[in-house]
């Protein structure tokens, strides 16, 4: 019943190489941080390549781009494909990079075939994903589901005080396109799986039925700095002693609740971080997720009581904030039978999995049907630049995005 | 037999307080980084007070500063007073800047009283004594000691890619004095103890007979980046985890060997850092110090086992360099007797010390008879805004300086 339209893998394959350079680095990874004059390269690339297929190309007040391609009945809301073009300091070549490209791959198919879908359809590249830069993350998508207000993302600062407004209008992608006026039928985004179930179990498709609940936390501990030399061991306030026993703790606790809890310090700052001074004052940061909200606030509670046991008697305060939190995410059952017909239907090996890492798809969930698609990635390394996928495993996640996509156009115009 | 020569205190406190603008910052501390602006300020400062009294001021190759007053016999080597102006970035007020203004308080009283001694009297200024900018420290004294070349001194880089040279050389003090001629009769530095003994104790003087041997280190652990989402806990290579254990064992071994030993990790750098990546690779610095050389190196091989213990189950891997050994130093007996009659001849309570704390009076030691003084500080604290220490101390310290002074120079004379 889904239309035979077959994606060229080989093209897309040279998309994702050709792309990789804004921003390349000599490892083979690329670091693309948000509204960085790189990020505004891929973006300038982006346009240009759907312009070239007749989209119309839109951008909103955070500076997500929307590419729309018209169908038969304009009435409809369309079908959006969407990830994002941003990276890790250190990030791979298709984490989110994916997603985008195998949209446009999809589109070009679709323009190539002159192939008329019911519904409209829309490529979307989502602003801020990573949140490496301006914390939080997923903030383009996040500021559509409602989540925030275009002003709060506009306020952020990175850690070098640079702002996230004013680089917006820097590399010229503050757009004018309302950002509460979006509707969609549905929203399919596509992903390496960043984690290591697929490859190992040898399938090509994950059916990705949901994201787990996930939470940041941002931890300042303080002591008091001294000299190495002359400050006996007994009378030292020392705040990097105390988040290096916190930090162990951190993934003790993740250990404790296996196999499906996660919990990891990434940021950590330390002051005034000099050789023969003793340490006064530690920043870091807590990731801690699991598919359950319950067991996640379970989890939280004994962090909470870990820096209490171990800062107290070292003579450490503590300040503990909890600055994002998002609840574990079901997507639309409807979709997900999109997904695995159009996965059946090139004859792909599938599994059913809940994603570990956020997604623009968890805030899009909010306010339209979404799902999402995942392909294997060699040994689940992801935020990595040795990230890495094949062109036949890119490909095979390709040709199901667009048959999910034609398989849901189709119900549409039934 | 000591001539009754009275210092200032309060024009002393004065000077103290007065040049402590240099770098000040708002919690009443000063940052003065090794050859920053700040740095040139006082050095330009120094140099104009000591031409006043009429000294002649010469500056050798890494920007030791020397400012002399001629004595009776000029065939003998000069008397020295120095210590350092260069501060940590949160220092304090006293470190190193009082035993600068120490020397030129007496040296003023000197001038004052028309006193003239049978040998040259020279105060100084070592460069980069605390080594937080440019590691090693007490680089001036070690280049004069023989320790080092000039040409190594120049070629050192700060974390930030700025080189010693050039920033010598920018701030106008690359001298032309050469570093290979200096010869003193003695050298005297006071500096506060940096330490609790004295104040615990009620100890107005400190005499030192030592500085206890110490050696830096530095360690990079490298694991794997990885998504901190989608990666299970037992998969990962998590550096970070590495090194908040190492930092923990380090502690645990200074406790170990309590009382003498002490043993810091002081500066961290995590990478990438970012929240939601799973840290690749850690660097971290360990101060490690000791009374007994055959100590250090029993802590330094059980240090290394806890590199081997803690790192291989997380299949993490490491390098470790110890790039600074300085062993235990006695101080020049004859010396620390002018130090206990000058401050029987005021009347000060003292106690013998070993210094927990490296000084530029270790590397001289190498050359020529030295000894330090030292006064107590408030709580023992050092490296950190808060240090604190009265007039009342600081007046004592450079009375029994200058009283040490004349004391030495009158056995010349003899």
């Amino acid at each position: 019943m889904i239309p035979n339209l077959t994606i060229n893998p080989q093209r897309l394959w040279d998309t994702l190489m050709d792309t990789a350079k804004f921003g390349g680095t000599s490892k083979g990874g690329i670091k693309r941080l948000t509204l960085s004059d790189e990020d505004k390269q891929v973006r300038d690339w982006f346009c240009e390549a759907c312009r070239v297929l007749g989209c119309t190309v839109r951008i909103d007040a955070v500076g997500n781009i929307y590419a729309r391609r018209a169908g038969k009945r304009n009435d409809l809301a369309p079908i959006a494909m969407g990830s994002h073009l941003d990276t890790q300091p250190t990030g791979g070549k298709f984490d989110g990079v994916l997603g985008v490209l195998a949209g446009l791959e999809a589109m070009r198919t679709l323009v190539e075939n002159g192939y008329e879908t019911n519904a409209p359809v829309e490529i979307i590249n989502w602003t801020n994903e990573e949140g490496s830069r301006f914390a939080p993350g997923m903030l383009g998508s996040a500021v559509v589901a409602g989540d925030y207000t275009p002003e709060f993302a506009w306020s952020l600062m990175d850690r070098e005080g640079a702002n996230f407004g004013k680089e917006l209008e820097r590399i010229g992608y503050k757009g004018s396109d309302t950002v509460a006026s979006k509707t969609y039928s549905a929203m399919f985004e596509l992903h390496i799986e960043q984690g290591p179930i697929l490859e190992k179990e040898g399938k090509e498709i994950g059916i990705v039925t949901g994201v787990q609940a996930m939470r940041w936390y941002e931890v300042t501990v303080t002591g008091e700095t001294a000299h190495t030399g002359a400050t006996p061991m007994y009378m030292r306030k020392n705040a990097l002693l105390g988040a290096a026993r916190v930090i162990d703790a951190v993934d003790r606790l993740a250990h404790e609740f296996a196999p499906d809890a996660v919990a990891t310090v990434g940021l950590v700052e330390n002051s005034p971080n000099s050789r023969n001074v003793i340490p006064g004052e530690v920043f870091f940061t807590i990731d801690l997720r699991h598919p359950d909200d319950n067991v996640l606030l379970t989890i939280e509670h004994r962090i909470r009581a870990e820096l209490a046991t171990i800062l107290t008697p070292l003579q450490l305060t503590w300040e503990e904030t909890c600055i994002w939190a998002a609840p574990a995410v079901r997507f639309a059952p409807e979709l997900i039978e999109c997904v695995k017909i159009g996965a059946a239907k090139s004859g792909f090996s599938t599994r059913e999995i809940v994603s570990g890492a956020g997604h623009d798809a968890a805030f899009i969930s909010k306010i339209a049907p979404t799902t999402m698609i995942f392909v294997p990635c060699l040994g689940g390394i992801s935020h990595n630049e040795a990230e890495s996928s094949t062109l036949a495993e890119c490909g095979a996640g390709t040709q199901v995005l667009l048959n999910a996509v034609l398989e849901f156009d189709r119900r549409l115009g039934g």
